[in-house]
């Protein structure tokens, strides 16, 4: 048509190199995610410029479709973590996630703050060296046969607790820093919103929707759960921008609410094809919001500096509290709690949004999660070689 | 956050009300789709406002999501009608399909046209005319015990036929409208390259999609075979928007394309999630763009009339071939023919996109999708009650 709408195209574009390079990455045995991003960078508008800067800009439909890639993919993370598993976590994994979320958050919060930058930034570099993306470990132990271990099983159940405490965090960071400032006040109702908001979702709203259930399953609309379900987790994204928070954090509680049931339901197959459709435009526009020229000898040192703690932190954080599981248990532990992948990426990238990140600060964080992300399937690899395959929990 | 892009907000409106009239129109035994336009009807920018005119703009985020809705509907047409299956389609069906594409054909562009209007507006009327939408009919009869009549079965079969004439006509519709009034070198450059690219898909892809099966099988990527469906969708959707048609008819024959791998592929699952999120937003919209202002009498006139004709062409032109079977049979085959649905509507949009139909014409084509989806499932429910459902093909 003559005055057709570049959209598709773009999307095409996107979409299309995303997963070629996605393809690429997964036959070097290297994250699937990274090569998304990579394609972005190098398409993108700092770069070869194939896609122009006008698409990563708020307000552009490629732009609007990748945020919703993000509330997706939260979202998914959230159904795979059912609230009432909580409570049967058992204290040697709790230990290791709270670990694993102190010290990160400790650790970066402090270098960056010493090293000249505000607070609001410093919280968010903080923020998005805490949450674990456990998927890339699950994907390890599994190639290798080993998730049927005891240090797979605390590593899952840890990652649960890791992902809510994470988020968590992230909901009262974005809360203090949208509070603008030394409003004490402010903070406080925003703090208070943010708990009470996450403590709700968490301890109430899986009753409520397990009271609802039958109403659901009675309604005339075909997939009624399926359509539940989206509109739910885009009620509480809105909610939660509402009240001062990203909007990824009410998808994240929106999974959680209804992970209970998403097995009965069947929501699996459908939202996660939803996530697979538009994740790989957001890894990509992610990748193209990163400036590349911004690395410079100073940038490269602090990236170099956050990826080392950010590996560190998680080693002792989460080894030290598995540690009376055996020094070997205690750092296949640390190790395959060290990747950060997607959620990282997001809460720097909420930041960025924010305009409490600048560049220098996204790109650190980017290649934070792009060295965590490749060294630790790596080293767990080498230290699961020689460990007997048979070994159960 | 303070900036926020108010995107979400709107699509949650949208989505929600759309799957609320939905859900009250499913209870009143109405097609839901009429729930849902009617809702982007009463809250558009041309009622009650509370969307307004920006959304439903070119390169607004909602508007590209709801071409995204249209794509993917055409996508899962596509996929539920594999190209195999032609070859077995009775003569009786084939029968019953072109009769109920010409006569829609033929009687809606002559009085279009005698009616003083132009023969491209004409052509699109007419093209919105002859799809049929089966899957209202298919649920009657679902309902009523009667999926494996006979009737049923030349329903069914013929409505597989009648989507590829239907989609066939639309591309040359479109190329043809696309090169501007009468230059007959381009006209024929157009027409030729929408019946190769039509016959290709039918015909060719396919086999080249059999071919590649292994290779897709053995990717590294994870639900390789859904990635590269939604890839070759969106390619198609490009391409055929490069050649002079409308995206809907790429998507339409990549579904086709690899129709009979869906089922082994479990690609159904995922795509229809998708398009059961983004399809709602398509028919919200579709209800925003009607200027319910331009309803004057002289247009009810023509709506009124054109309603008739949908009615009496598809009762004349598919219930003349199946006489053979007994009166009944065939009045049944020519009732459950009668819906048109979403096509109709698409192929008015694509009409209005390319600046060939007037707000006039696509409200009269609304005013006929809406009375042809009401009437045709009481008129069949009234004919079937006293058939035996035990009666079997």
């Amino acid at each position: 048509m003559h005055h057709a709408d570049p959209f598709l195209l773009q999307l095409l574009i996107i979409f299309g190199s995303a997963k070629i390079m996605g393809e690429v990455f997964e036959r070097l045995k290297l994250p699937a995610v990274l090569g998304e991003i990579l394609a972005g960078v190098v398409l993108g508008p700092y770069a070869f410029a194939l896609v122009n800067k006008d698409v990563i800009t708020d307000g552009h439909p490629i732009n609007s479709l990748a945020g919703l890639g993000a509330i997706f993919l939260l979202f998914s993370v959230g159904l795979e973590t059912p609230a009432g598993k909580l409570l049967k976590v058992g204290k040697r994994s709790m230990g290791v996630a709270v670990g694993g979320v102190v010290l990160p958050f400790i650790l970066g919060f402090g270098y960056w703050k010493f090293s000249g930058h505000n607070a609001g930034q410093s919280m968010f570099i903080a923020a998005a060296m805490v949450a674990t993306s456990v998927g890339i470990t699950a994907r390890v132990l599994g190639d290798m046969g080993m998730l049927k271990t005891r240090a797979a099983n605390i590593i899952l159940s840890a990652a649960v607790f890791d992902d809510i405490l994470g988020m968590v965090l992230l909901a009262v960071v974005a809360g203090m820093a949208s509070a603008e400032g030394v409003q004490w006040g402010r903070i406080a109702v925003v703090l208070t919103m943010a708990t009470v908001f996450s403590l709700f979702m968490i301890f109430i709203a899986p009753h409520l929707v397990h009271r609802a259930k039958t109403r659901v399953e009675n309604m005339s609309t075909r997939q009624a759960p399926l359509i539940l379900a989206l509109a739910l987790c885009l009620a509480l994204s809105v909610l939660s921008e509402k009240i001062g928070m990203a909007g990824i954090i009410g998808a994240f509680f929106a999974g959680l609410a209804i992970a209970d049931h998403a097995k009965n339901w069947n929501l699996e197959p459908g939202i996660d094809a939803i996530r697979d459709f538009l994740a790989p435009v957001f890894f990509f526009i992610i990748g193209a919001k990163l400036d590349v020229r911004v690395f410079s000898g100073e940038i490269m040192v602090a990236a170099i500096v956050i990826s080392l703690l950010a590996i560190i932190s998680k080693l002792i954080g989460c080894g030290l509290p598995a540690l009376k599981e055996g020094t070997k248990t205690a750092i296949i532990v640390g190790t395959g709690m060290v990747p950060r992948g997607e959620v990282g990426l997001i809460v720097a990238l909420v930041g960025l949004q924010m305009n409490l990140v600048d560049q220098k600060a996204f790109a650190v964080v980017m290649f934070m999660t792009a060295v965590t992300t490749i060294v630790a399937p790596v080293a767990l690899r080498f230290l699961l070689k020689d460990e007997p395959a048979e070994e159960a929990a």
